[in-house]
Formats: structure tokens, C-alpha cells, sequence
């Protein structure tokens, strides 16, 4: 493990005294460390997250453990994903200003970033359990993907740059590991980790008989860890984005790895999907119809804007070796043509990531609260068995479900694909 | 450029001098450096090499000069590249035990490995052109392309492993930029460096208009920079291959980097293809028909020992994350149906980059003499215009070609594709 001896894990109390020279946060908490209030809230899986409340504002102080706090010190995990948070997070402001935490200061030593603190930002996933509304959820998803996918690209980059840049995020490995596994892997077979609803045994059964099912599933892993087209966000569900009413921001990019395009795409699409899926569970009849239709249209706008900001980004930014303006323009010819082509083979990527995700959500270690908070356990297993058994849909026919229309007809009506 | 201060070009005269201290050499040569004979026999683009004789033996001494021999010193290229050809002749030979030249001695910041000579043998191109035989030709080529595809592959390396490799040969980005700009882009537009046979002017200028085979070239392009599948040889033409009647070597790989599986395969297949292609040219009608069967043969014993190859380790030696036994063999699932799809892939692939070669090799800076040798323009022309058209068809119809016999049809009898 890489961590450094000056490591030291941060307390609410020590806090104010470790952190109270720096300007990062005086500069919002004012100059009275002593006065300021912190608070653990680290909900997360991983690490440890203070809210540092001082006269004149917040911050967040994010700071990483050597190992997976879900688990505990039995399962180390290196220090350094705090470095590629940073690194990630710096990047994505570029690429897409205002859609991430500003990033105030970062120590490498300690593992530690301290950024905005986003005020009356709720995570996602619990404002679709509760059935609130987020405007223009989908676009701004949707534009964040595009940007990222584009702009870290050989589509946009020197790729010089993007070269280094990749070496860079290649030593996030002991993180893209929990992705390989747990993610593409371990759904498919009987792994140490996994736990599942007992009412859907038999479609777990089936799905690991399914060898063209596990077959597509490990081309999908080929796809993830040899295929270094863009910088990711590496885990983009609904638990990573936060919202107020009118506001959007992406968070916790500490699996950034170069990857394919339509990896984060089918990522958050499979997260707003178990969110429609669920919804029976947390809506009054009254409701339901209206929140599902919400939700689907936020799957709708987010497919169209990552399109039209992806195709926009095409024309006015391409500047590198790849589909030069040399073979296309300079000799008046249409990009279009293979910007459609580019854009069809994202979209049948994002629906066999999105597949992916769905089923270890449902199959591996981390379970997604949209069903985990559901109760009664047979209505659990139904929707999802339908989970399951869409999943399983989209990745084997992905190449043949032309748009969103035809992605929510399997998700509303899924058939056990052969 | 990362040209040490300690770096200085050998000259025949000083060779001995300068390394007659090495045990690399002198084991091999005997302890009178002084009674050395040294020529410099270097007929390639990029470097000096020098074959040194002495009383018990020779070997060959090889140096990277600080830019491009056949361009001159206004094109500086790295000396970094005799590190990447070391290391990847290390690899080679550990993953294909007697495919590559033995390496006696490596210096860094001299640029120079010291290696085996090997007596007798001639490069395959010259054998090509001149009419000669070489057994088991197809099959060890064939071989040498699917160990070092498979097991420099996540299906076999633990992939950290696979990662820390990638990132090293990430550095290769001079010479890989060389392969990104003269092989997939130059040939389709009017570039600087290009140059071609007046006799084909229409042919590349309806080439040229061809939207679909430019799009498909820059999709193989993307595949090329992006897809660190396993370690490439890089550069695997006919001019880097030495043979005598019953031995083949590679050598020169130091356009090695981490790519596509079916990259060497494809380049490999281009090579060979232009063989066959030209040789109306070469031969005498009464030779023609029994030695172009002879290419077809060691194209299709290529391919046949390639995919049997390739399965054997398949089945034999899959210990990496990519396809686990967890999800196949210990489920009672047999793993053939993930082998043919990747077979599959790899081989439409190959398609794909053979097609690009054959273009590169008439359109973009460094010519094959197959064809450069013939002096009747209009002969050569007509040769050049079929491997064009055929190539455009491979690269176009790659996906539904199914097998050499159907690439072999296209090779011989090419239409132009839409």
C-alpha cells in the first residue's frame, strides 16, 4: 500500500487545529478555527467527509481511509484515489464549468481534498425515492457526459497529452479492480461477496446459465478495461450527483479511469432505470404514473442533450488525430456520416454498461437503496426479477435497440433473452 | 528529444574500440577486438547497425540515431525507441521462445542492444520478390502473432501487470505518431509526404472521394490508439522478418506499443497479399501460378495456425480477469462460444488493418519494393490499382468477409466498394 507516514486520519475535534492555518478555508470559515463546527457525515462506502461550518460559510473536507470503510481495514484500498478524485475533479471543471464541487485545496500526503460545500444540494437517489423533481435533470446529465467524453478524447486532445494523461490514471488500478469484479464479474457467478433477495433465485439461476449473457457481459469487460478512449467518472449513479430544485452538481469521481465513452452513460442510465423500476414500491397509486413519466422523460432529455452536445462538440472542437478535418471538411465531405457511426456505437456500449450495472446492483456487494428500502420482500423480488431480466435484454440486443423509446420498452416489458 | 549527453553514434572504426570491454561481444567474437571486422549494413529507415566479425563468431550491434535516417536530421526522433525495442524483444522471446534475435546487451543511453547475428538469413521481402521458399512459413508467423497476442493480453497477465506495461510503452508516442499519421491518415488526402505512382491518379482520387472507407479507416484509427489489448509488435511487415530455407525470426520491433489484437495479424496478412499481388511482375509466366499458390498457402496456413494457436492458449492458459473460468469451465459452461466471438473480432480487425496497409504501402511515405521494384510504370500501376481496390473492399466489407478463402476472392478479383 502507498500510504505515506505523515498519513494521519482526521477527527471532527482535531480539525479546526490541523486545518485552521489554511487559507482554503479561512478564506470561507473565517479566521476563528476554533469557532468553527464540524461534522462527519461520510455516508459513503469509503472515506471520511467533514462539513466545516465557520461565520462566514462551509466547506467539505473529504479525506480518504487506507482501506474500504464498508468493509473495514480487512479490505485495503491505497490512499492515492484521493489524488485521482483531484485530478479527475479538476478536469471536469474544465471540461464542463460549474457541473462539479470547486476544489479549494488538496494534500497528497494526507489524502485529502477540501472543496465547496454544496448548501441544500440533496443526493440524487434519495430525491427519486422521495419523488421530488429536479429541473432540467436530464440535460444537464446529459451535457456533463458529452463534455467529458468529447473533450478528454484524441477527438479533442493533443494526443501527446491524452497519452500522459492516461499513464497518469492507469495507477488507479486497485480501484478499477472493484469495478472489474464486483461490477462486470461477480453477478454472473456465486462470489464471496455477493447477496441477493431469495425470491429471485430462479431468475439469478437462469441468468448464470445464460452463457451468451456472461459471454457479452466479459466483451463489455474487454471493452471497459482495454479501451482508453476518455478520462471516466468510473462510477456515475445517482448517488454521485447532487441537486437542489434548480441545481445539478457531480461528485466523488474516485474511480476516474480512461475508459470507453459509453461507460458513464450506461452507468447513469442504469441508475435512473432502477429508479423508474422501483417506483411502484415508493409511489401511491395516485402518483406513480405521473413521477414515472417524470423519470422517463429525464432518461429521454439526457439521451438527446449527451446528443446533441456530443454532435455540436463534433463540429466545432475537432481538433485531433482522430476524423481529422483533413479527410473530411478540407476535402468537402460531411462529418456526419461518421459521427453517426461514433455515436451508435456509444449508444449500443451504453446499453450493455447499462445492463451491467443493473444487474450487480442487484446481484454483487453494493446494493442500490431504490430497492434495498423496499420492505416486503416479494414485491422487492418482483420488480427486481424485472430488473434483472431487462438487464439481461439490453446487453444481449444492444445492437439492435435503435433509440431511448426502444430501451424503455424492455425495460417496462423485458423478456428472458436467450 | 531525450538525447543523453553521453550519446555518440558508433562508426565502424571506433566500434571496436568502444566495445571490445563487453562480455556480450567478446564471448562471442573472441578476446582481439583489434582482429574484429565491422560493416555497417543498415538498410533500413531509422538506425545503424553493424555486423561485427571476429574469430569464433559474430553478432550484431544495433544503434537508434537521434532522427530518421532516410528523412535526415530535420525529423529528430527519439532514442528511446532502442528501450522499447528491447523490452519488447524480451517479451517476445519469453512469450515465443526463438522467435526473435537472442539480446546479448542493452545500453540505454547509447541507444544500442547487442544481439545474435543470424547467420544465413535473409530478409523475407528480398525472398518474396526474388521467388524463394521458406517452410513452415505461415505457421510460425502464424504462431508467433497468436502467443504474443494472447499472452500479453489481460486473458493471460494479472492485469496490473498488463497496466504498469502499458504505461511503459505509452512513452512510444514518437513512433507511434508515425504509424497514426503515415499509415491511417496520410493515404486519404493529398499529404506532404505522399507520394505515388502517376499511372493511379484516378484510383486515389475516387479513393479519396470515398467518405465510407475514409470514415471505417479512422474507426480502425481510433482502435489503433485507444485499445490497449495487448502488446504489438507494431510494425510487422515482410522487411521484418529473416528467414533461411527452415528458420523465421522477427526483428525490429520498435514501433511496439499496446494495441488491437488483430493489428500485427492484419499488417502481417497486407504484406503478404502485396506479395502475392505483384508478382506477375516477378516471375515468369511458367513460375507464376506455382509460386503465387505457395503465398496463398503460407496466407492461409497463417491464419489456420494463428486461430489454433490462439485456442489452444485459449483453453490452456486463460488465467487473467478477461473471461474467467469462474463464469465457464467451473459453471459446466463450455468457453468456445467467447472464443469465436473473439476470433470473430479479431479477425474482421485484421481485415481492417490489412486493407489500410495495402493503402499505405502505394499512397503515404515508405513504399514496398514488391511493387517499387517493377519498372514498367503502367504494369506497376495496374498491380498498384487492384491492391487499392482490394483494399478499400477488406477495409469496407471486413465484417462479412468470413475467412482467408473470402479475403483471398476479394485480393484476386477486387470491385470497388461504395
Amino acid at each position: 500500500m502507498d500510504t505515506p507516514e505523515t498519513y494521519e486520519p482526521l477527527t471532527s475535534e482535531e480539525l479546526p487545529s490541523r486545518l485552521g492555518h489554511l487559507a482554503a478555508l479561512t478564506s470561507r470559515l473565517g479566521n476563528n478555527p476554533d469557532q468553527w463546527h464540524v461534522e462527519e457525515i461520510g455516508d459513503g462506502n469509503l472515506n471520511l467527509v467533514f462539513v466545516v461550518r465557520g461565520e462566514s460559510g462551509a466547506v467539505i473536507v473529504k479525506q480518504a481511509l487506507p482501506y474500504i470503510r464498508l468493509v473495514g481495514d480487512s479490505w485495503p484500498l491505497p490512499l492515492s484515489r484521493a489524488f485521482f478524485e483531484y485530478h479527475a475533479l479538476i478536469r471536469q471543471s474544465n471540461r464542463d464549468p460549474h457541473s462539479v464541487p470547486e476544489v479549494l485545496h488538496f494534500e497528497e500526503d494526507q489524502a485529502l481534498i477540501v472543496m465547496e460545500f454544496l448548501d441544500q444540494h440533496v443526493i440524487l437517489r434519495s430525491l427519486l425515492i422521495g419523488g421530488k423533481r429536479v429541473n432540467n435533470l436530464g440535460q444537464r446529465l446529459g451535457k456533463f457526459i458529452a463534455r467529458n467524453a468529447f473533450r478528454g478524447s484524441d477527438l479533442a486532445l493533443p494526443i501527446i497529452d491524452r497519452k500522459a494523461d492516461t499513464k497518469l490514471f492507469l495507477d488507479n488500478h486497485a480501484l478499477c479492480n472493484i469495478t472489474e469484479s464486483l461490477v462486470f464479474t461477480d453477478p454472473y457467478f456465486d462470489a464471496e461477496l455477493n447477496h441477493h433477495n431469495a425470491v429471485i433465485d430462479g431468475v439469478v439461476a437462469s441468468l448464470r446459465q445464460n452463457i451468451k449473457l456472461k459471454t457479452e457481459a466479459q466483451v463489455l469487460l474487454t471493452k471497459f478495461v482495454t479501451n482508453s478512449e476518455t478520462l471516466l467518472h468510473g462510477d456515475l449513479h445517482t448517488g454521485s450527483v447532487m441537486c437542489t430544485e434548480d441545481s445539478v452538481r457531480i461528485i466523488d469521481p474516485e474511480f476516474a479511469t480512461y475508459g470507453p465513452m459509453g461507460f458513464d452513460l450506461g452507468m447513469m442510465l442504469a441508475n435512473l432505470v432502477m429508479a423508474y423500476i422501483s417506483q411502484p414500491a415508493h409511489r401511491s397509486s395516485g402518483e406513480l404514473n405521473s413521477y414515472q413519466s417524470w423519470i422517463l422523460e429525464v432518461i429521454e432529455d439526457l439521451v438527446v442533450a449527451f446528443t446533441e452536445e456530443f454532435s455540436a462538440l463534433w463540429h466545432s472542437e475537432r481538433s485531433g488525430v482522430l476524423f481529422p478535418h483533413s479527410l473530411f471538411e478540407d476535402q468537402q465531405h460531411d462529418a456526419n456520416l461518421p459521427l453517426q457511426g461514433k455515436l451508435r456505437e456509444i449508444w449500443s456500449d451504453a446499453l450493455g454498461f447499462c445492463g451491467i450495472e443493473m444487474h450487480r446492483r442487484t446481484l454483487s456487494l453494493a446494493h442500490n437503496a431504490d430497492f434495498e428500502t423496499i420492505e416486503d420482500v416479494a414485491h422487492r423480488g418482483e420488480l427486481e426479477a424485472q430488473n434483472l431480466i431487462a438487464g439481461a435484454q439490453l446487453i444481449i440486443e444492444r445492437h439492435s435497440i435503435a433509440d431511448v423509446k426502444a430501451m424503455m420498452a424492455v425495460v417496462q416489458k423485458p423478456q428472458m433473452a436467450n
